[in-house]
Formats: C-alpha cells, structure tokens, sequence
C-alpha cells in the first residue's frame, strides 16, 4: 500500500479502524429541504450557513466529515477539529437525464474542482457519487464506468485514498418501489462486484443497504413509517445480502443513508455491521431533522447537538460490531499491511 | 489565508492552538550517537529501528511530529496516530563547509525528495533546516537565502504550511563558547527579522533560544553542566532577548532544542513561551538519553516510555503559557483568519 493512502484511511478512520463519517456534502437535496422550509429563494448563504452549523456541532463526533468545496469547505473549515479526517466531494450534484425512458443517469465532476486541488487542501480522502445501474444502456454504463477509471487513476496520482459512493435508481418501466425493493440486492451486488475490480483504483465502497428493509419481514408491518408492506425478504436473506455485498468487495465497504430516517438507518447500520461493512457514512439520516429549524440558526444547532449527537450515539452502538477496514480485504490484518517500495530507497522512488 | 496551510497549522497545533512538536528527523547526529554506543558500523536498520521506536512511543504525546523521508517516515508510518499532525523534512543532513574560514555552511535539499512528494504523502507540514549566519560571505548568505525562498515558493504552490528552521553557527575565528554565547542574541534577532519578510513565505519560525542559557547569571554556577562560567546577562536580559525576537517575527515561532539536555531545554521552553513563543519543537533533549540502550529495543523503549515521557509532561508545564498560533501575528485571533477568497467563486479559483 502506497504512504498517502494509508495514512488517509487512517485518518478517516477512528482509532479502532472503523468508519463513523458524517457527510454534509449534499447540494440538491439540501436545497430542495431549504426551499420546503423557507418562504423565500435558497440562496449561497443558506446552504452555507447550514453546513456550517452542521460541521460545527456533529463534526467533532465523527471519525472523518465529508463536505462539498462549493457551499461546504470555504464556510466551513474554521469549526473542523484537528483529529477528524477530512474528505471532499468531486461529482457535480444531480445528474443528465438520458436513455430512451428519459431516466438513465449520467454523472460529471465539478467544473473547476479536481483530485490534485482536493489534495493539495489537506483532503484525508476524494469522495465520488455515481448514479449506477450496470443494467442500463451500454453508452451510459461506459460513461459512469469511464468516469470512475479516471478518478481512481487521478487518486493513485495524488496517493490519496477514493471513497467510491454508488447508488442506484429505477429507470424501468415497471420499477415501482415494490419491484425495485425486489431488485434492490442484485443491483448492489452488482456495481460491487464491478467497482472492486483493481482497474477503478477504488479504496472504500461507500454502497447502499442492499434491500429495502421495509419490505422485510420483521419489519414489513409499518415499522419505519407506518405503511404495512407485503414482505419480500426476511431478516435472515437480507443478512445473507449484507455477507454477499462483503464477499464481493474486495476493499472495505461503508454503508449510506441515502435519506432513510435514523431509526431505519441504524438498523441498515446495525445489520451490515455484523456482516463484514467496516462502518457508515451517514448524511440526511444524522442531521435532517434539525435543518427544520433554519433560518433560526441558534435553534438549529440546539436541534443538532441534543437529537443530532444522539442520532451518532446511535449509529456508535449500532455500528460496534463494525470490521475494522485493517481487517478487511485487501489487508486481513494491520500488521500485514505492507509499504509499497519500503526500504532504502523509498524516499526517491516515490 | 489558504485552506491548505490554515489546516496544516491546526493539525500540527494541539487543541490550544499550542505546538508541542517532537522531532526525530536527525540522521547525522544520530548516526554519531549510535556510533558511540554499537561496537559496529551504523547501518540503515539502525536509524530505522531507533525511529520507529520512538515514533511508537512518544508520538501520541506531541501534537505533530517531525521526521526524515529517509530513515523515518517509511519506516515509522505505520504507528503514527491519526490525531498527531506529521511534519516532514526536505533538506539533506549536514551541510558543506565553505568559505575563507572553511566553516561557513551552504545546504542542498534531499536529493530525490522534495515539497511536492511531501504534499502529496499526506504531510501538515514541510519543515527545512538552514545553518544561517547573516554576516557570512555574501555568496553563502545568498546560496543560503535562495533555497529558503524557493522552497518557499513550493510550499505556496503545494499549500502546505512551511517550517523554517535557523540554526547559527560560530565561524569567526574568535568565536569560542563564549564569544559566540556573547553574540548569539543578535544572530537570532537578525535571521528571525530576515525570515519574517514576506517574499520567503515562511509560516513558522522554528529558532535557536536566544542566549546561551549556561551564561545567564541565574544558571551560571553550573546549574546544568556543573561548570562555573562568567556571566553574560541576566535573566532579566534573556527575557528581553525573547520579546525581542516575538516583536521581530512576523508569524508564530517555537523553540528548537539543538541538543541540549532536558533540564536546560525545560528552562528555554518556560522563558520563551513566556515571552511570546507559539511552543517548541524538541529533538534530542526529549529522547537522546533512550538512545544509550540501543541495540536492546526493548530497553530503549522502556525507557522512552518512562523518562521520555516524563520530559514531555514537563515541556508541557514548561510551555502553558505559550501563544497559541492564532493569537500570534499575522493573525491576532482566531475569529480573524480569513480563507483567501471565501466565497462563491472559491472553489474555482483555488
């Protein structure tokens, strides 16, 4: 393993080698939540003073704090503690509609923003979010897939470790959210299987639940948000989901919120954790309820360091069975993680 | 100020905003002790081995540490926590003895290493070592002035905070211990003034204590080397050398340890933190006793983790009242850092 991206999962990482990162991140959907909130335009300010806010109270309890360089970082870098790693996003928020149903999703990277200036910043890690269905139309899969290679080359260049985030979405005609539930597992293992591939560079798989746990079994009866569902899974399929996504990494993977509500997603973190995930990176899931409060931004931060630090309390429990990303593929054991060129002549190879 | 120094100062700062530093980037004065101390020639795996100790012992009590790409970091990387910042050298050990006395000192950066590689390991900072005497031959004083700034200007491009070390040396001919004991004072007052101009784009002074402590009245019956000597000045006047040299820099300064032993080097942290020093950056006078026990590792960190540890508990006391780098110039507070350019266009300027 090269010396750059060492050092940056360890410093992403807390000291028992798992992965409790907040991300604070998003742009569109922290827009759409303002707008619903204020009576007004969502202005720079807005999303900058929200980050802030966040970043200020919840960062110092997480491991490693992922922020966007466009409204978060400028605004925010004064409140982040020393000892709490730091990751930057590179994808543009959003993505093109394309395909012939119009919902295909092609990703691109900030305009003006790039590896080496996230490296140059200080970044512990680069973060890029791909929308991905390996199932979609051969250009737009070789399009996302392009777009992949090219940041995990760039990431090997700056020796900086690449948090890969995948997410996938229904574009068929008949992916309602029953069906897509359905197909929730295969999707995942999928692009997790594809991206753990050495050509991508890829050092954290940062994937979804692999099921939608309203649809399973023990908690089909309305658990999460009162709906009954008829199940598709049990509790024990979707535990061998979460043993499949690990058998299919071949680098430690995190586990996203994708704005599932907190007692959902501590479950998706408490069931992954027990089955090889090395962690979460949570966002919505953590922080939400709080962004209710703006513009009132002293209530804000009363809502984020009561039920927002309780939220993370949570997710610590949940995630305590956690594998340490030493302990998972590719290393299987700190000390035998080795120093790529160790030894003499190190310092000039390098 | 840009993102990438304002970061690397906080990570190599402890939460106080205070530097309690350690270095152990020594390769030429280390390779003398351990030759004192092994009946054999000094190799490779020595330097790495004694490195490696220290780093996995005192490393968690200093807020960054420094060491060598050479010997050290590839070595030691593996046990450096994530909290302590990571300092890294760039010039080659030693220096070449020139001029009319011959020994007047030019210095070459470590061939095959350089600010970029630094950057781009996941280093908080890029520290170089300069022997300087401004009265020197204009040639040398001017050989010397231009790696500074150059390095310098790499550092501005790379965005990673830049340590300047100065250390002065006699190289007139009536330079004896206590001639140059006399005049020390005043070859630190006039590098500290040299290097504070911006064009050298210097980020921390790391400095010589002004006086030769062993000269002042109140240390002079042999307080630390049990030698009697003629005193210089008072200790009245070595408070005074120190305001002057916080009134000179125009960045925040630390104390480095040049060898002397801890109880001296105690007495220099105290007086200089005192008087405006941001903290200290120490070396020898932390674990050089632990050498001694060389090649039994087992001994050396035994040691190290008693009395090492207990000099870096006193050199804690010794520093308390030490200016935070936030409250020194450039920057006054905290709540004054401004991020170059913050605003909407930041993140494509940068």
């Amino acid at each position: 393993m090269s010396a750059g991206k060492l050092r940056g999962l360890k410093r992403i990482a807390d000291e028992e080698g798992r992965f409790r990162m907040m991300a604070i991140d998003q742009r569109g959907s922290l827009q759409r939540m303002l707008r619903g909130v204020l009576s007004r335009e969502v202005a720079y300010g807005d999303l900058a003073a929200i980050k802030r806010a966040i970043v200020k109270v919840l960062s110092p309890w997480s491991s490693g704090t992922l922020i966007d360089p466009v409204y978060g970082y400028p605004e925010a870098l004064k409140y982040f503690p020393k000892d709490v790693g730091l990751l930057i996003t590179l994808e543009e928020t959003g993505a093109e509609k394309v395909g012939p149903s119009g919902q295909e999703r092609k990703s691109r990277l900030i305009a003006g923003w790039d590896v080496p200036k996230t490296r140059r910043l200080g970044a512990d890690a680069a973060k890029l979010l791909i929308y991905y269905r390996g199932d979609a139309s051969p250009d737009v899969v070789e399009h996302q897939r392009r777009i992949i290679r090219e940041v995990g080359e760039a990431c090997v260049r700056n020796d900086i470790p690449y948090v890969l985030e995948l997410v996938g979405y229904p574009f068929k005609e008949d992916e309602d959210e029953e069906t897509y539930a359905k197909r929730k597992p295969e999707i995942v293992f999928d692009y997790v299987s594809e991206f753990s591939k050495p050509e991508y560079n890829v050092d954290i798989l940062k994937v979804e639940f692999p099921a939608n746990l309203k649809y399973c079994q023990e908690f089909a009866a309305g658990e999460f948000d009162g709906q009954r569902r008829e199940p598709l899974y049990d509790l024990t399929a979707v535990e061998g989901f979460c043993k499949r996504v690990t058998e299919l990494a071949r680098v430690p993977w995190v586990i996203l919120s994708a704005g599932v509500d907190i007692d959902e997603f501590v479950e998706n973190v408490r069931i992954a954790a027990e089955n090889g995930a090395s962690g979460f990176l949570g966002g919505r899931a953590i922080w939400q309820d709080c962004v209710n409060y703006y513009p009132d931004i002293e209530a804000v931060e009363q809502c984020l360091s009561t039920s927002g630090v309780d939220n993370f309390q949570r997710l610590y429990a949940a995630s305590q069975d956690a594998t340490p990303y030493f302990e998972a593929r590719p290393f299987r054991g700190y000390p035998r993680i080795e120093l790529e060129g160790r030894g003499e002549s190190w310092y000039r190879d390098y």
